[in-house]
C-alpha cells in the first residue's frame, strides 16, 4: 500500500501559502506504516489536475487530496475526480444541515453557491468537517482509495485524526508502528542525547527519536509490532532505562502540554490562581484559559505593562522601581504577592522581565523573573536567563513559570 | 515557457523537513513571469526519481530540482539527470577547489565522498555554492532546460538571487507578473466572492483572485506587463472598482496586519490605551505587546475572567451581572470604561462573551461584546455572533476588536 498526496491550489503554485498539509499527512501516514514515494502540486485547473489524478493512478493505491473543496468556482477537485472515476455528485442531507445550521448561527446571509460544499462523491464515506463547512469524502474504486480534505489545516488536521486515519487504518501493513512521546522540560536537546547516547545507539525496536519542539525536549519512541501490547511492552522497558536517568525533567506523555498538566493539578489541588504579567503582555492567562472550565480557580490578572499599573494597581512602591527596577526580585516577588491579595486568589504568579529587542534598565534582552507567591507559602522567585527573538522570550517566560507552578504546587 | 519544481529528498516525504523551497522558488518564479503548473516530491530513489523526470519532461520546459546534490550514497540527483538526457559527469576545478579551501578553513578532515560534489553535468552552467560545498547547475538539452540546485535553503537561496534568476531571465516572457493583495475583515468569502462575481469572471488582466486566511478574506490582483508603473496602473483601477462595492471591509495591503495597522495608528494619534479580557483571556493584550515599543502607549489591562474581578476590580455593579449578566451590552461597557479609568488611559477595550463549549448565563458560545471607550468619546459596544471553536471564538473576538477599535481611531 503506497499513498501520494495530491495538494490542488494555485497559491501553491504561486508560493502564496505553504504546503504545511503535506508534511503533516505524510508524518501521519508515516506513523500508520503507510509507504510514500511522491507528492504532487497542481493548481486549480481541471485539465492539469485530471492528468495528476492519472499519473498518480500508475504509481500510488492511495491517492489523498487536499484543497479545491469550498464555494467557489475554481474549488473543483471532487468534480474533477468524479470525472475521472466514473461516479456523480449527488448532495449530503448532513453536510447541507450543518451549512444552514452555520448560516443560521452565524447571522451571516446564505449564498446559493455555498450549497456546491454539500455536494459529495456518490458511494463515498463522508467525513464532517467539524471546524468549517466543505466535508471531506472517501471513495474506494477500482481498487484505488480516494480521500479528499479541505485545505485550510484548521479544518483538514482535526478531520483527519478523527475520520480519516481510522478509515485508512484497515489498509495498512498488519505489523504497524506503536509510537509514544515522552516530554521533557528544563534540558536541553543535546545535553539530553548526550545523557541518553548510548541508549539510542543501541536501541532498534523501539526506536528512540530526540526531537526540539519549542521551549521543550521530546523522544519519540517507536516500536514496531504486530500486536500494540507487545509493542507497549517494548516501549514500557526502554521508558524505564530513559526516566531512571532523566526522570527529573519529564512532565508527560504524547499530547500532554505544560499548560494541561498544570490546569488539572490546579483543578486537583482546589488552588485558586492570578497573574501578574509585564513582559508576557497577556500570555500566560491566555494560555490557561485557552482550556475550558478553568474559570473554578483562575480568577484572571493584571496586565502590567507600564511601570505607573505596577505602582498604582499592584502596589509596587516606587522607591522599589527605582532602586531595583522593574525587573528584579524585588518587583517579581511584590507583583505575585499583591496580585493574589487585589483578586483574592491564592496564588499569584508575575513575570516581569527584559522581552527585547533593547534593553531595559541596562538589563538586557532575556532578563527575566518569574515570581510564585501566596498565604502561608514562602515566596519563590526564579531568575533566568532566555534567548532568543522576543517572541520567544516571551513565551519561554510563560512556559518556565508554568513549568514552576507545576513543580511547587506538585511537590 | 513553464517550470515544474522537483523536490528530490525521502525526508520530505515522512514530514520531517517542510518544503520551504518549493514556496520560496513559486514566488521567484511568479514575480519574473515564468508559469508553473506542476511541483513534484520525490524520495532519494534513483528509479522513481527517473520517472519523476520523464513525467515533467511531458509537461514543463524547465525543470527545477532541488536536494540530492550532497556526497552521501543516496544523494543521486545528478546521476540521474545524467543518465536521463545522455549527459556524463565530469570534475569542476573551481568546485573542486572551493571544497578542499571549504575543509581547510574549517579544519576539518577531507573525507574521499566530498569530492563527489566537485563533479558537474558535462555542458552545463555552474553556479557556485557561496554558503556551502555542492555547486548548482544550469543545463539545456533538447529544448528543455535542468536547473539543479542544492537543498539546504540557506545554500540554494543565495545561489538562485545570484546566480540563477539571471541564467533564467532571458528564457522569461518580457512580460512579468505584478501583484497587489488586498485585506478585508468581516465579510465571508463566498459573500465577497458573489459580490465581485462578474469582476472576477471578465477580469483577465489584472486577475482577481480570492483567497480565505484565518478570520480575514484576501483578494490577490496579479497584473502581466513590461512595466510595473502600467502594471499598477491596471491594478489601481480594478482596485477602486472593487473597494466601491466592499470598501468598508477594506483595512489594508500585502504583508498588513490587523495587529501591526492598529498599533502603528494608535503612535500616531497618541492615544494611551488599556484593556479588560474576559474571554479573550488576555489574547488582545498579548497580540499588541507582540510588537516592541507598544509600552508608549499600551498601559496593560485587567484580565476579568471571574465575575469577582469584574465586581471588585472593575467595578462592575452586583446588580449589573445579576440582571443583565456578565455577557452584556451593559457590562461590556462598564468594562471598557472603568478600565480605562483604573489605568488612567485614553482609551478602554473590553471583551466579554460565551467562548464555549458551554453556554453562559443561559447564552449559547459565540455570544460577544467588544466595548470601546474614553474620554470625550460615546461609548460603543459590538455585539457578536461568532461560530467555531473554543479558541476560534476566542481569536475572532480578538480581531473584532482589533478591527473596531481601528475604525473607530481612524474614523
Amino acid at each position: 500500500m503506497n499513498a501520494e498526496i495530491i495538494a490542488v491550489g494555485t497559491e501553491l503554485l504561486l508560493g502564496q501559502i505553504l504546503n504545511t498539509n503535506a508534511q503533516f499527512l505524510s508524518q501521519k501516514l508515516a506513523a500508520i506504516g503507510m509507504n510514500m514515494y511522491y507528492q504532487t502540486v497542481v493548481g486549480d485547473n481541471a485539465d492539469r489536475l485530471r492528468s495528476a489524478i492519472e499519473t498518480a493512478q500508475q504509481r500510488a493505491d492511495i491517492l489523498i487530496f487536499t484543497g479545491g473543496l469550498g464555494p467557489t468556482k475554481d474549488d473543483l477537485t471532487k468534480e474533477t475526480i468524479a470525472l475521472a472515476v466514473g461516479s456523480s455528485l449527488v448532495y449530503n442531507d448532513d453536510a447541507l444541515r450543518s451549512i444552514e445550521e452555520y448560516y443560521a448561527r452565524t447571522g451571516r446571509t446564505f449564498t446559493e453557491n455555498n450549497k456546491k460544499q454539500a455536494l459529495v462523491l456518490e458511494g463515498s464515506v463522508v467525513f464532517p468537517n467539524d471546524h468549517g463547512m466543505a466535508p471531506g469524502m472517501g471513495l474506494r474504486r477500482d481498487n484505488k482509495t480516494y480521500i479528499l480534505l479541505p485545505g485550510p489545516p484548521k479544518e483538514m488536521r482535526p478531520m483527519y485524526d478523527s475520520y480519516v486515519e481510522p478509515f485508512l487504518l484497515p489498509l495498512t501493513s498488519k505489523e504497524t508502528l506503536h509510537s509514544r512521546v515522552l516530554r521533557f522540560f528544563g534540558i536541553g536537546e543535546s545535553q539530553l542525547e548526550e545523557t541518553l547516547q548510548d541508549l539510542i545507539d543501541t536501541q532498534t525496536n523501539p526506536t528512540i527519536a530526540p526531537l526540539a519542539a519549542e521551549g521543550e525536549v521530546t523522544l519519540r519512541l517507536t516500536a514496531k509490532h504486530a500486536s500494540k501490547d507487545e509493542a507497549n511492552r517494548l516501549i514500557d522497558n526502554v521508558e524505564r532505562a530513559i526516566l531512571d536517568r532523566v526522570g527529573e525533567f519529564f512532565y508527560g506523555y504524547d499530547q500532554d502540554s505544560l499548560q494541561g498538566k498544570l490546569v488539572s493539578l490546579l483543578k486537583k489541588t482546589g488552588m485558586t490562581l492570578a497573574s501578574a504579567e509585564s513582559l508576557t503582555g497577556g500570555l500566560f492567562s491566555e494560555k490557561i484559559t485557552e482550556v475550558a472550565g478553568v474559570s473554578s480557580f483562575f480568577y484572571g490578572g493584571v496586565i502590567c505593562y507600564s511601570n505607573e499599573v505596577k505602582q498604582h494597581v499592584l502596589g509596587v512602591p516606587a522607591g522599589v522601581l527605582e532602586t531595583d527596577g522593574a525587573v528584579s526580585e524585588a518587583s517579581a516577588a511584590l507583583l505575585a504577592e499583591n496580585v493574589s491579595k487585589l483578586l483574592k486568589a491564592d496564588i499569584g504568579i508575575s513575570f516581569t522581565g527584559v522581552a527585547g529587542p533593547g534593553e531595559l534598565e541596562g538589563k538586557p534582552p532575556g532578563t527575566v523573573f518569574v515570581g510564585i507567591a501566596g498565604k502561608g507559602m514562602k515566596t519563590l522567585v526564579v531568575p533566568l536567563k532566555l534567548w532568543g527573538t522576543r517572541q520567544q522570550i516571551r513565551e519561554r517566560a510563560m512556559r518556565y513559570g508554568m513549568y514552576h507552578l507545576y513543580k511547587k504546587l506538585e511537590g
